[in-house]
């Protein structure tokens, strides 16, 4: 690596829109990259994509996604509020111009399932669509909804209440071999990227040399 | 791929609390791997690892990370709000063993630098440390706190005020190219992968297909 780069404040803010976009996006490392499904009261199913997906806590099991304003699929809020429910669905490498066509801006009450050839699949514990083609369908029951003034976004908290993964991916220790489904990651809005495991330790304590362990 | 398992809520609760932990911390997809640096009053540096940093914004450039209240690096927090500053540190491959070594709970004052073989390094807008062996290098002003109520955790929203970063490392749309520099991302709370970007695209809209960029 050659000379660095030392950026202030100053800096970012005479940076060109997507320059800085771009930029801001891809500074903190890469993130998970989801369909998000729902479905409207009507029936109407919608799906999108969100790289902005984390973990909240284990027990209850939460998990939240940032909701941006000038975002495309408002829709997946509306969708959450009517009805409740929405689904996370993993994206698998061969799926990914699907999933960033599902970015676009389609009209409210147009299915992105059909427009983008992916197949909506149920679960039973309610009616929001899966994405049949990926490999981790989570189910989630709407919590709560944070806002954040600052930018006007939301933070959207869900309970998972479903879960539908292949057998043999899961360890004997509760983690899911993610990579046995080539299982892709995102950096910024739309470099997608594949994902391969070099190393797992156990908890670490102070001045112990934590073991490798199988992943 | 074999047979596919479905779990319900009540399944989630009969979990193991070891089984579970790693089952809802992997579910969602890979996240960044970061290393948060803080300094107290007194001048004590702090650094622990966080895999729940995310994009809030790019104007202003805003960036969250999730605490957790049962996690380890209190002392982050407690030094964010005694300072208003901190950094956001990337992890490249050959550092997995220190950056993991980070999240022992190691007594406050202890400088996890020292005791895990990393080397604080300085800026010119405050006096956070940052980490010499990474190539991504935030500084962030504390901005916003959101508590969030279900499990008692908290969203922590800084603005970016301080970049360094190689300069071959930013392609001319302001990307960044993290696989130059072997920066790795996380699988739970333990598994270190190293990452491969596999298709860029561009802008999505309805019936369009889009073009590959470079990335």
């Amino acid at each position: 690596m050659c000379d660095k780069i030392h950026i202030t404040s100053a800096d970012i803010a005479e940076m060109e829109k997507g320059y800085r976009r771009n930029f801001i996006n891809t500074l903190h490392g890469y993130k998970s990259a989801n369909l998000i499904g729902t479905i409207d009261k009507e029936g109407n199913h919608n799906l999108a994509i969100f790289n902005s997906v984390i973990h909240i806590g284990a027990k209850p099991p939460y998990i939240g996604f940032i909701m941006r304003p000038a975002f495309v699929p408002r829709n997946t809020y509306e969708n959450i509020m009517e009805t409740g429910y929405y689904t996370i669905n993993s994206i698998q490498k061969g799926m990914e111009p699907q999933a960033h066509q599902s970015s676009a801006k389609y009209d409210k009450g147009v299915s992105e399932f059909d427009e983008i050839g992916l197949t909506a699949e149920f679960g039973t514990v309610h009616t929001a669509p899966y994405v049949k083609e990926s490999v981790v369908k989570i189910g989630l029951q709407f919590k709560e909804e944070l806002h954040i003034k600052l930018n006007d976004t939301k933070l959207i908290i869900g309970e998972v209440v479903e879960v539908m993964v292949p057998s043999d991916m899961v360890l004997k220790d509760g983690t899911l071999q993610l990579h046995k489904a080539d299982t892709l990651a995102v950096l910024g809005l739309e470099t997608y990227a594949e994902v391969n495991p070099i190393k797992r330790f156990e908890y670490a304590r102070p001045d112990e040399e934590t073991e490798g362990l199988a992943f």
